[in-house]
């Protein structure tokens, strides 16, 4: 009685083998862990980090399981959701631009919970994240962009499904299990995308990891879910999406791999500013404008950008990632986006609070999702024009490793120096590890 | 800028006093809890309990709070996840007719568990229970149907926001947390109606109870979530059912309390095929007729029975809770109708199973969701017709409370009889109760 998606899925993922990875899947999925375990240094001290310990700290299981950043333990199930808020706090870690899901994540902080407190050799942990990628990515190309639209933020509600069959994949799941886990994992599909700007946003991915691994174990002792988690008639897909192509989930499965369709962020804040801010910094890479000079900022950005980060009166760090004024502000006024561009003291800093009233913007079909139309107009009249198609860190214009590298060590200020390169190295070679407990051992400061 | 609905929603709860609760709503919500806790103590022995504590136990905190007929000891939060399965795993809680929400699991079941670690007095337990009920029940008639239409299991994905409220006033969390604690709420909202007829449906109530203790525990600490998670355009109602009337969340809150409008179920299955089972029995006092005899059972039902209960090739009692063939097969089977009967051994009993297959039902728009028509006809050729135009348990022929102190005694088999008249008696007397921790140890075998 089984449905057929669900059924297709969770034995592709019962019967794939570590050795069927090829050499390009497995080093984007290293750059992927790079990304993740960088990110994941640079939130661990966040307030929202702080926050959570002091809120369901005193709730948890035997601290048996190391936390990315952190130096207190805490049982795997709170972990996965400490590394999920740590990694995407900042809204520094990667994107599906096929669906905007943010899926390393969800997948990656329930992997590396596991992996902290249950032997698991690198070829395998490798194995069970390119998994929980694909299912993530599948779903979410299925269901774009209906569920996005809907108002669901993707990462939350669709990434527990990758942290439920990668988890599942290391538990040795039957068929019938998979499908139990894929089942609970669909209906604990959660975030809605009010929260966006606030610390509610990386609780998404946290919940999802901590709610997908729950899902695998409860499925791993014979708690039962329904038959067609994924394509029945009050299945995933219907309930949250309406329109959808669940032929996507499994057309190619095992032969397309997505992972290379993956990208990774220069800037700490949502993808869609990115073109603007980057725009931004050409402009004072090419000419010779002073911030104090500025009269005006006039962009043009696609209409999802508005849609997302239309925030203008903010005063928090985690606002200022989804506004489109900041974007302009803080780059033409600082010459710079890094992780200090999007701190509280950065969104009220005096200088950036002025020039963010100078910034407009208006949506236009024409321009794309990936680019933008920038005009600066100086005290002297003159006018300061940059278009962009595609903005560095898309997907045709990617991240170098050694700019991922280098992203690694700016947020990994957690960590004393000398640890910092030993990690990435171990990171890149991580499927010669015999236990990837260690590789969380080596991230705790 | 918090958005409207949800800030005087969070007002009216912070405000809220018990004085304010008149004896007729006090006597409800104790029916409300007398209810609830039979179906607890009645559940507390399932198999989906004993394999939740088998999968997660290993991965709980400090084992501080009683578990409502068990003898284990968990953390706080996991005792609600508990509570929420053992109330529900029967679907013999009660159900709210105007959107068929069980509203009392998810709130009840948390905020017992909160009282069991956290010293609580009955009058301020009976008044966090009522505004976690009329949360629940306000928005679930605000998004009613389209909510549910779409597929959600609204116990599990509006029951958090009741869980939410009623554990944030007991930690007497100001209006700004009460709108975060909304907010965190809204963003695990879960449950998909592919999951009915399986152990799933009871995680629903059980995972909501305990992710709305979350959101109070988050909330109160400060962790911040968006600022409209009722009403915004990304918000709850928008990305959970589309069309909606948010006016009746707040209409009449603390004048009209909608407790009078719940109802308790005579028997342990969802409560659409409540009217085929009274009306069988109702031919069984009747008239004299032999189970062996009968030819064929024809039903007359709403369509919305056969959308929920068309199950007819079922193999387990969780199964058969929503098949209208095992409604009628077992009631003309067995002239009667208890948890016996939803056992699987019951829906595999050779003579309901041949019975089962004899039983045909059509939708009819005629017929109202709490009605039915039945013909039974005999091998002696004689038809049999019975019609309902509502059932036991209808609200406008409501269970009395002695009905409702035997259904307890009838499931409260966990107990040694002599402590289950003293349980009863302290549920009656609730608001006299310094410490509701102690109804929670006497629910303790």
């Amino acid at each position: 009685m089984t449905g057929k998606t669900s059924r297709t899925l969770a034995a592709h993922i019962v019967a794939s083998r570590p050795e069927a990875l090829n050499e390009q899947d497995r080093h984007e999925a290293k750059r992927a862990l790079v990304n993740f375990v960088g990110c994941a240094l640079g939130g661990a001290e966040h307030p929202a980090m702080d926050i959570t310990i002091r809120a369901l700290g005193p709730y948890t299981g035997p601290a048996s399981a190391g936390v990315l950043g952190r130096r207190q333990r805490f049982d795997p199930l709170f972990a996965s959701l400490l590394n999920g808020i740590s990694s995407h706090v900042h809204d520094f870690d990667d994107t599906t631009p096929s669906n905007y899901i943010h899926p390393t994540s969800p997948v990656a902080s329930a992997l590396f919970a596991f992996a902290s407190v249950n032997p698991v050799s690198g070829v395998d942990f490798l194995n069970a994240f390119v998994l929980g990628y694909e299912t993530v990515t599948r779903i979410g190309n299925a269901t774009y962009p209906a569920h996005y639209q809907r108002g669901w933020h993707s990462t939350g509600s669709i990434g527990v499904f990758g942290a439920a069959v990668a988890v599942g994949k290391l538990l040795d799941l039957d068929e019938r299990a998979m499908v139990h886990a894929i089942g609970l994992a669909a209906t604990q599909g959660a975030g809605i995308r009010d929260n966006f700007g606030t610390m509610a946003k990386s609780f998404h991915p946290g919940r999802s990891a901590q709610s997908g691994y729950i899902a695998a174990l409860l499925a791993q002792e014979g708690f039962t879910s329904g038959p067609s988690p994924l394509e029945g008639p009050r299945g995933f897909a219907e309930v949250t999406a309406g329109e959808y192509d669940l032929a996507i989930v499994t057309e190619g499965l095992g032969q397309d791999h997505l992972l290379g369709l993956n990208t990774y962020k220069p800037f700490a804040c949502g993808i869609v500013v990115h073109p603007t801010i980057d725009a931004c910094l050409q402009i004072h890479a090419e000419h010779e404008i002073d911030p104090r000079q500025i009269e005006k900022v006039e962009l043009r950005v696609a209409p999802l950008v508005l849609d997302l980060c239309n925030q203008r009166d903010i005063s928090t760090g985690l606002q200022g990632k989804f506004s489109i004024y900041h974007a302009a502000a803080h780059a033409l006024a600082r010459k710079r986006s890094t992780l200090a561009e999007f701190t509280d003291e950065a969104i009220n800093d005096p200088q950036i609070v002025a020039l963010r009233g100078r910034v407009s913007a208006v949506g236009d079909d024409t321009v794309s999702e990936d680019g933008v139309v920038v005009a600066v107009t100086l005290s002297s009249g003159d006018v300061v024009r940059k278009s962009l198609d595609m903005s560095i860190g898309n997907i045709r214009k990617p991240l170098s490793d050694a700019r991922l590298e280098a992203k690694f060590r700016d947020q990994a200020t957690v960590l004393a120096s000398d640890r910092v390169d030993a990690l990435i190295d171990r990171l890149w070679s991580i499927d010669e590890i015999g236990n990837v407990g260690e590789i969380v051992e080596a991230a705790v400061p």
